[in-house]
C-alpha cells in the first residue's frame, strides 16, 4: 500500500488484522518528532487499545558482553517454535547503529529476523530517557493489537534505563556471566532487587561449572532478599545459548509466574500501577522541565547552587525562595 | 535565661558556645508551625551554618523489635566514654507518644539521658514525611554548630523514611536480628543495599550461635552485591547491647570508614550531592503539591483516572492533556 494513502484509522485496522508492514509504519510515526505524525500516532493507538494488553512483557538486561543478543535470538527462536508470536524492542537512549547498538545491527540475531513469527525492532532515537521510553510503551500497544502475544524488551543494564523498563514488564529477567569479578561489576546497584530470575547465561563448555556454582551463589544471595510484593520469589537459572540448555527452563519458569501472578491477581494490578505510574511520571517530568528550562529560573538557581556549595544557606531556604520567584514570575 | 529576651542572634551564640537549652529551644522553633518561629529558625540556622558540618552522621535503621533503643544507648555511651559528644535524633512521620514511638520514651534510653555528652531529641511530629525531614536535617545542623561530633538518627525500617535518613547520613547501619524467617519480615527490600553494615543485634545467650550464622549468611549476600560507589563493600557484624559485646567493633569500623571516606574525597562529595539532592527535592515537592492540589486539576484527574482503568486513553495522552489544562489556568 502507498504511504500517501495511509490514514490513521486504516492503519490501526491493518495492525489490528496482524499485517506487519503497517505495525511499522505506525512504529515510524509514534518514533517521528514532526506533531502532525505525532497527532496521527495517537489516533492509531486509541484505536489499537482494545485489542492490546494481552501478552506476557518480558525485560531482558545485563552488561554488554552478557550475551544478549545470542540469548533473545534462541530465546525467541524457541518461543516461536512453540507457536507464539514474539516481538523484540529495545530501550536504549544512548543507541545508534553507529556505536554497535545492540537491536541496530540485525545481522546479530540472523534467524529470529527471518522468522515469520517473530517482529524486531531497533531501539528508538532520542536523548532523553523519557522520550524513549515512551516511545517504546506505546509500540508495545501496537505490537500487542497486531497479534504478538509475547514482548521481550532488551536494555543495557548500567543506566537508568532498565528502572524504565522494568516499569513496563511483567517479568524482569537479569542475564550474567559466570568468571571472578564478574559479579562485582558494571551491573547498577537495585538491579538485582528488580529481577524476577538471574540468568547465568554461556553455562556450557568450560563455563559450565563456573556457571552452575555463580547460579548457587545467587540462589543463596536471592533467598535472603525480603519478598517481591507479588509474593515471587526470584529464581537463578543457567542457560546456554549455543547448545540451548537451559532455554525451555526459563519460558516454563515465566509461564509459571504468570500463571501464579494472574490466580492471585496481582498480573493485572502490576499493569494497572504501570499505567498510573506512567501517568504521573509524565505529569511530574512536565513540570520539572517547565520549571529547570525557564530562563529566570536558570540564572537564579546556579547562584544558589554557589550558595549551597559555599554553606551560606540551607537547601530548603534556598529551594523556597527560588519558588517564590517561580510563582511571581 | 528568659524565652521573651531570646533574639535569634543570641540563641545561635549559645549554641555555638555549646549550651544545650539554648539548642533546646531553637529545635523547638525549627519544630514549630508558626510562621514567626519559621522565620527566627532560619536567622538561627543561618547564623550557625559555618560551625556546622564537622561530625560524623550515622543513620540507623530495623524494624520494631530489632532492640534499636538499646542497640543506641550502649554504643551512645561507648562513644562518650570515648569523649565524644553524641546527639540521638529520630526521622518518624507516624511518631507520637502515645502510639511507643521510638525516642519518645526516654525511658528507655534511661542512661544514655543522664549523660552530660549526649543529647537526645524525639522525631518531631508531622504527617509529611518531607516536613519531618526538613526538620530534622535542620536539627542537624543546630546540634553540630552546638558541638556534637557524632550524630545519630534512628529510623523504623518499614517505610519511606529510611531512604530519606540514608539522604542525610554519612554511614547507614541496619539492624536484624537472627532467626528464622526474620530474614525475609517488615524489611522493605532495597534497604539492604543502602547498608553501609548489616549488625545482627542481641548476640548473646542463647541466640549468640545463631547471629554468628545470620552474619555468616549476610557477609556472603552482601559481596555478591555490586560494589557501593563510595568503594566501600559494606560488612556484617554481631552485636550485643546486654555484654556490650561488637559494640566496640561498629565503631572502628564506622572510623574505618570515615578515614577511607575523607581520604578519597568522597565523604565531602557525598554531604555536597546530599545538599543538592534536599534543595532539587524541596523544589519539585512543592512543585507537585501545587499540581495536585489545584482544585480543578484534581477534578479532572479523577477523570484520567477513570479513562486510564478503562483502557480508553494512553498514560502519556491522559498526562499531556491535564498539563495542558493546568499551564492554561
Amino acid at each position: 500500500f502507498r504511504k500517501q494513502n495511509l490514514n490513521p484509522r486504516e492503519l490501526a485496522k491493518k495492525i489490528c488484522n496482524g499485517n506487519t508492514i503497517a505495525l511499522s509504519r505506525a512504529i515510524t510515526l509514534v518514533e517521528s518528532t514532526n506533531p502532525e505524525h505525532t497527532e496521527k500516532a495517537n489516533e492509531i493507538i486509541t484505536a489499537c487499545l482494545p485489542k492490546a494488553n494481552k501478552s506476557i512483557r518480558i525485560g531482558i538486561t545485563g552488561v554488554p558482553g552478557a550475551g544478549k543478543s545470542t540469548f533473545i535470538e534462541s530465546f525467541g527462536l524457541h518461543l516461536t517454535s512453540l507457536e507464539k508470536k514474539v516481538a523484540v524492542l529495545a530501550v536504549d537512549p544512548s543507541s545508534s547503529i553507529s556505536k554497535g547498538s545492540i537491536l541496530g545491527d540485525k545481522t546479530r540475531m540472523e534467524d529470529l529476523v527471518r522468522d515469520r513469527n517473530a517482529f524486531i525492532r531497533p531501539s528508538p532515537s532520542g536523548d532523553s530517557l523519557g522520550g524513549v521510553a515512551r516511545k517504546t510503551r506505546e509500540t508495545i500497544i501496537l505490537c500487542e493489537a497486531c497479534g504478538f502475544d509475547t514482548i521481550i524488551i532488551e536494555t543495557v543494564g548500567v543506566g537508568q534505563s532498565e528502572t524504565a523498563v522494568h516499569s513496563m514488564v511483567d517479568f524482569f529477567l537479569l542475564l550474567k556471566l559466570a568468571g571472578a569479578g564478574d559479579e562485582l561489576q558494571g551491573i547498577k546497584r537495585g538491579i538485582m532487587e528488580m529481577a524476577d530470575a538471574i540468568v547465568i547465561n554461556k553455562a556450557d563448555g568450560d563455563n559450565l561449572k563456573p556457571a552452575k556454582k555463580a547460579r548457587a551463589e545467587f540462589a543463596r544471595a536471592l533467598h535472603i532478599y525480603p519478598p517481591k510484593e507479588s509474593g515471587w520469589i526470584p529464581k537463578a537459572l543457567v542457560a546456554s545459548s549455543i547448545n540451548g540448555s537451559g532455554i525451555d527452563d526459563i519460558w516454563k519458569l515465566i509461564e509459571d509466574y504468570k500463571e501464579n501472578t494472574f490466580a492471585s491477581g496481582y498480573f493485572n494490578t502490576k499493569r494497572m500501577e504501570q499505567q498510573k505510574f506512567w501517568f504521573l511520571q509524565t505529569i511530574e517530568e512536565r513540570l520539572k522541565t517547565n520549571f529547570y528550562q525557564n530562563k529566570t529560573i536558570k540564572a537564579a538557581l546556579k547562584e544558589k547552587e554557589k550558595a549551597l556549595e559555599a554553606m551560606e544557606e540551607t537547601p530548603f531556604k534556598a529551594a523556597n525562595e527560588l519558588l517564590n520567584l517561580y510563582y511571581n514570575l
